[in-house]
């Protein structure tokens, strides 16, 4: 990382640190971003003692010789229990990502005072998530509504309800999970390619499970069937494992997504994909980028430690 | 190994040759067994040409100096395309394992004359079977019956039905290697252990399924939120997990077992546990022994080539 000046204009640090990697900003104190960086240094390649030492290699370029500390406001897997310092779940019903629920960590640096977005918790059924609060607050003042359905494919993907501006229930599906499993490592793998996508085999999958989703473990099984006896290639038979997975997704959150706009968060090909599936279910489907809404959420808690509207 | 002198009474040998493990079995013409032996290369090990080699070192000590060929009768996954030699699928319904329909394999060996049982294959749904169909053919020679429900668990478990003496459909769903996947490759890897079984968390997780199996992905989380949240321990978790599985799998192959009676074909624990589902369902499960049935399996077969029934 070649060495830049210090950013005079510097208000606070963004940080998403999740499981695989890291993500920071400079921020000004318009909101607008001065200079970012990333890293594959997530929480699985470290341990708690590690944290301020890879921050501080990252951000210091940017502190110069300022005395006062500046705020870095972290969101992400660095939150938990495993993590840099544990930021407790907060339970729904509850506001997404609040300046007020920040837990603050000590460090030995002087020139940072870093906070941590805390996760959020369900009972019944119990579930968890920690960093998608914060995007959650991203699509809340981004997109000025305190109503939505919002769905967030990814490893473990999130579907979750809006209203009044609070997360009132979301569910975790391992959906993302189960494919890398599944395509990688099980009797698939043979079977399913590494690349190109077949729209009409992912399709007709997501019209198969949203016909009988209780189908799905038996159906999996049917992609390798279908290469053995149908000569399936390698791209429909991996765009049919995603499409029965997604559709089982889907299938299953039609309590959520049922007669309403459902807000899709993430990143290309994967926003696409479920976009398509919504498609397929009947169902309005908006793509809406996650990292933007990361620092969007990120920025409405600084905005809110300002003194301004959260 | 250890030397034994040839066996006199020898009739045939009986070959159950599996992915990961090998099954072989000196008979005598009564249909009794004279010795037995096993072997951990399995079709997974093995290159085609090296089954020849594999065979005459675990048989040869029962041959001796005879000259005429014994008939050794092979199931399983040897007669897959990757394994000794491809024994195309008979497509179902059809009787599985008749004589009528073994395919020859020359050897290099002149002592032995090996066949192959072939699988089943079925068109609508695609679905395949290799070596189930031995223990079916065993099951309706050994029980005396032309009908039945069968549950086959295993890493991909085979649901069947047979009809007039034939298998009429089948469905297979991977269950057993998707707890494999999950409980040492997931996420919840964190959370499940490795040993102990919690019949209360199994059943009310079969419960779950059965009420809800379009949930199914959505409730695998559930096994980590619940050690997260509900301080759920590894056996509990371990049980749930393969509870949900296992009930996901009853509550698809409802159509097949809903008011009937259903042999469970298996070994040990896992019977037990498909039969405490399947009385959680309220269905009947009567347990058989899977390598007493591909023995009678492969007898029935042996017996047919001697013009017996079959």
């Amino acid at each position: 990382m070649s060495e830049t000046p210090s950013l005079a204009g510097l208000d606070w640090i963004a940080v998403d640190w999740g499981t695989s990697s890291l993500r920071v900003w400079a921020m000004d104190a318009q909101g607008g971003v001065l200079d970012r960086a990333t890293s594959r240094e997530g929480m699985s390649t470290l341990w708690p003692q590690a944290y301020e030492a890879v921050l501080v290699r990252i951000v210091s370029r940017w502190l110069g010789e300022r005395t006062e500390p500046v705020p870095v406001i972290v969101c992400g897997m660095a939150g938990a229990r495993q993590g840099w310092h544990e930021a407790a779940y907060r339970q729904a019903p509850c506001r997404p990502a609040t300046p007020g629920s920040l837990t603050a960590v000590e460090t030995a640096e002087t020139r940072l005072a870093v906070s941590i977005v805390p996760g959020i918790c369900q009972d019944d059924p119990p579930d968890v998530m920690r960093g998608e609060e914060t995007q959650l607050a991203g699509l809340l003042a981004a997109r000025n509504i305190d109503d939505g359905v919002v769905c967030m494919p990814g490893t473990h993907s999130k579907w979750v309800r809006l209203a009044g501006g609070r997360v009132s229930a979301f569910t975790t599906v391992m959906t993302g999970e189960m494919f890398a499993l599944l395509a990688e490592r099980s009797v698939l793998r043979h079977t399913v390619g590494d690349g190109g996508h077949d729209a009409v085999s992912f399709a007709q999958a997501v019209t198969d499970m949203l016909a009988a989703p209780e189908m799905l473990t038996a159906a999996l099984f049917s992609v390798r069937a279908g290469a053995l006896l149908d000569d399936a290639g390698p791209d429909a038979c991996r765009s049919r494992l995603s499409g029965l997975l997604v559709g089982a997704e889907i299938a299953a959150m039609r309590p959520h997504w049922a007669g309403k706009t459902v807000h899709v968060v993430g990143a290309g090909p994967l926003v696409e994909r479920y976009a398509e599936a919504l498609r397929v279910a009947g169902a309005d489907a908006v793509p809406e980028d996650g990292e933007a809404l990361t620092l969007a959420g990120l920025s409405a808690v600084r905005a809110g430690m300002n003194g301004g509207k959260t």
